[in-house]
C-alpha cells in the first residue's frame, strides 16, 4: 500500500485522477482535465498507466456534442478489494468491498472481549470473505478495523493490536473510531456525498460522530475530533467519567437508556446484559412495538441528542446530518423526526437553508464500510499531496468582496 | 485586488510563496523549496518576480552551515497596507495594518447605528489613517469591514453596504463577522499562529467563535460556522431568539450579564445603558474594583462560557483556544482561570495533550486586524488555488498504518 509517506509526485496526480473518477463514477479524459487542473499531456499520461494497471477501464463515449464523441472511463471496481471490520461488544460486523466501497460480502460475527480472541476472529473471517466471494487474496489491499474507543483511549494498544493482525492476516491494517469511519463510509457510499460540511452521527456502544469537510474527515489536533458523547446538555446535570457535567453520553447515549430502563419493571425482563448495544437494540424493539414506556426512554434521549447535535450544526455549520450506526439502524425512527424538529427549528445560520437530517441507508453497516474505505482511500488519495478545502470553505475569500470605483 | 475567481497558476505559486515567507518571517530558496514542494527553477522566477514587485526583499545571509551561505527573504512589509474596521455598537476600531499583518496606525470613533452615518464614518477614517501615517493612497490594498452580525443575519444588507463603501473610499471592501475574523486576526498576529486546529472565541457585543484548521479560517456551509453564542447549555432552559433552550448567550452572553447586573441595585447605577459593551465593561471594572455582586455575575457567565468551549474542543480537538475582542479585553481576567481549569479537567481527547487556552494580547483589536487580515489575504493567498489540509489533520491517513507481514 502507498502510503503517504511514501507518496512521490507522479502517485499524487495518479491518485488524485482515481479519486476524480471513483467520485464521477464515469467521466471523460476532457472531464478530468477540467476537474483536476492537470495538463491534457498528463491525464493522457497518467490514465494510460492506470488502464496499464488495471484500475481504470474504458466504458462506450458519451453523447457528441458536435465534435469527435469522448471516450468515458470509469473505476475497475474488482480490480482491487478492501477488508473492513467494526469491532462492537455486541458484534463484529465485516465486508469486502470493491475498489469503488461497493460492499460485496458480509459476515457478522460475536463480539469478543479477549484481545487474542479478536486476532484470531479476524484472521479467520478474513479468509472467509476472500475464499467465499473467490477472489485471489492479492487483490485484497488490506484491512480496516474500527470500534467505539478512539485510537488514543487508555489502554488501547493499537500498535501493538495492528501488529498483531498484520502478521496474522498477512495484510497492512489500518485502525480507526467507530465514528470517524463511519463518515467516511456514509461519504464513499453516496450517504453524504458531494456535500461542503456534513457529519455522521454514529450511534453504537457509544455515541460519536464524524466530520467530513469538503470530502475530507476531519480528525482534529489529535484525532479525537467529534466526541459529541461529551458534548455538555446541562450545565449543571449529573457528572461523567470524563469530569465535565452533563454529557451527552450520560445524560442520552445507549448505556443511559439501557440504564433507565433496568429500573423499570415492564422493561428490564427485556434485558439481556450480554452488552449494552444488545439491550438498546431491546429497548428499541419494544418502542416499535407500541410499549409507551420503551417509547419514552428513546424520546427523552433524542430530545437530548437533537440539543447536541444543535450545537453542533451552529458551530460547524453542517449542510447535511446523516444518522447511522447500528443504533440508529434500530432506533432510528424514533431520533429522526425529534433531531429534525430541532434543527428545523433552532440553526441560526440562515447562509445554509438549514441542515438536511438523514437516516443511513446503511446505518448497521458504515462502520465497517468506512474501516474498508480507509484502507482504499489510503490506496487511492494520498491526501498529503493534493486535496484542498473546496472554495466555499476557504478562509481567504471574504464573505464580499467588490472592488472599489 | 487579485481575488480568488482571477487567480491563475501563476498567481498560485506566487501566493503560496508570499505566505510561506509571511509566516515564516525570514527564510531562504533552498527553505522555500521545503516548504512549498516547488523546483528550484520555480522558486528561483518565483522570487525574482516577488522582489522585482516589491513585495520581498533581501535580508542578508544566514550562518554558514558548511557550503555558500544562503540569502535571506523576507517580506518588504511597508510595500502595500490595508484597512481593519471593527464596528461594534460600543465603537468602532479602525487600523492600518502593514503587509505582514502589523499594526501602524489606529483610530477609536464612537458607535453610529444609521448606515449612512457608517459609510461616511469610516470614508472619513481611512483617508485620516492613511494621511496620517503620509503613506501613498495607492498602497492600500483594501478595507475589511467587521460587524457582530453574521454577512447573512436578517435585515443586513451587506451587498448594499459593500457597494456604498467601496464608492465612498474608491477602494476594494471585504466584510465578514467579527469573530471569524478575530480568529483571522490571531492567526496573523502570532496568538494562535502554527497551531494546527485552534479556535478564538470571541465576546464583543456577543459571543462568537472563529476557528482557525491549519492556518484556514474555517467558515462552513453558508458561512456561518463558529456560532458558539447557540450551542445550548441547558436543555431545558430559556428559550432563545433562535428557537432553541438554553443557548449560551442566553444564559450568560454580554447582554444576559447586563441584564442581571440591571436587576442589581449595586450594579445598576453603574449601567448607561448607551450599549451592551460598554455596560458590560462597567460590570467588569465593578468586578476589578472587588465588588463580590459583579464579580459573581462574571463567574456565572464564565461557568456557562466554559461548558460550552468544552463542548467545540471536544467537537473540534482543539490544540489552542484564544479569548479574545473587547469583552475579554477587559473581564479575561475572571474567564481565563474558570475556562482553563473546565477544559483542563475534562476534554476527553488524549492524543492531544490538552487545551492550550491564552488570553490574547490584542484582545480589544483583535477583529480589526483581521478585518485588514481578509483584505491582505485575498491578496496574498487565493486559497482556492493552493492550500492543503495539513497532514495531521487529512482524512486518508489512518490513525495507524502498518504494512503486513
Amino acid at each position: 500500500m502507498s502510503g503517504p509517506a511514501r507518496a512521490t509526485p507522479h502517485a499524487s496526480s495518479k491518485a488524485t485522477v482515481l479519486d476524480v473518477i471513483r467520485a464521477a463514477g464515469v467521466i471523460s479524459r476532457v472531464g478530468l482535465i477540467g476537474a483536476t487542473g492537470f495538463t491534457g499531456a498528463t491525464i493522457s499520461t497518467v490514465v494510460r498507466k492506470l488502464i496499464d494497471e488495471g484500475l481504470v477501464v474504458e466504458t462506450g463515449r458519451a453523447e457528441s456534442t458536435g465534435g469527435k464523441r469522448r471516450v468515458l472511463l470509469q473505476l475497475n471496481h474488482s480490480a482491487r478489494y478492501a477488508v473492513g471490520v467494526h469491532l462492537d461488544h455486541a458484534g463484529n460486523t465485516y465486508v469486502l468491498t470493491n475498489l469503488g466501497g461497493a460492499v460485496v460480502a458480509r459476515i457478522l460475527r460475536p463480539g469478543v472481549a479477549d484481545p487474542a480472541a479478536v486476532v484470531g476472529q479476524v484472521a479467520d473471517s478474513v479468509s472467509a470473505l476472500v475464499e467465499g466471494v473467490g477472489i485471489e487474496r492479492e487483490l485484497v489491499l488490506g484491512v480496516g478495523v474500527v470500534s467505539p474507543g478512539a485510537p488514543g483511549a487508555p489502554g488501547a494498544d493499537v500498535e501493538g493490536l495492528v501488529g498483531e493482525l498484520g502478521r496474522a492476516v498477512g495484510l497492512p491494517v489500518a485502525v480507526d473510531n467507530d465514528a470517524t469511519a463511519a463518515a467516511l463510509g456514509e461519504h464513499w457510499s453516496g450517504g453524504i456525498g458531494g456535500t461542503a460540511t456534513s457529519a455522521a452521527l454514529c450511534m453504537g456502544t457509544r455515541l460519536g460522530a464524524g466530520l467530513v469537510i469538503g470530502g475530507i474527515t476531519y480528525r482534529g489536533n489529535g484525532g479525537d475530533a467529534g466526541e459529541i458523547g461529551h458534548v455538555s446538555v446541562d450545565a449543571l446535570g449529573p457528572v461523567c467519567w470524563c469530569g465535565g457535567r452533563g454529557c451527552l453520553e450520560v445524560m442520552a447515549g445507549p448505556a443511559a437508556v439501557v440504564a433507565e430502563a433496568g429500573e423499570l419493571p415492564s422493561l428490564a425482563r427485556e434485558l439481556k446484559g450480554g452488552s449494552v448495544a444488545a439491550d438498546f437494540a431491546a429497548v428499541a424493539r419494544a418502542a416499535r412495538r407500541g410499549e409507551g414506556a420503551a417509547l419514552g426512554l428513546l424520546e427523552r434521549s433524542a430530545r437530548c441528542v437533537a440539543v447536541a447535535a444543535r450545537s453542533l450544526a451552529n458551530l460547524m455549520d453542517l449542510e447535511v446530518l446523516v444518522l447511522t450506526g447500528p443504533g440508529f439502524a434500530v432506533a432510528g425512527s424514533v431520533y429522526l423526526p425529534v433531531i429534525r424538529e430541532e434543527l428545523g427549528r433552532a440553526v441560526v445560520g440562515r447562509g445554509s437553508g438549514g441542515v438536511d437530517v438523514r437516516l443511513s441507508r446503511s446505518a448497521s453497516t458504515a462502520p465497517a464500510i468506512g474501516a474498508a474505505a480507509l484502507v482504499l482511500q489510503a490506496e487511492l488519495v494520498p491526501l498529503t499531496q493534493g486535496l484542498r478545502l473546496p472554495e466555499n470553505l476557504a478562509a481567504a475569500e471574504p464573505a464580499a468582496l467588490a472592488p472599489g470605483v
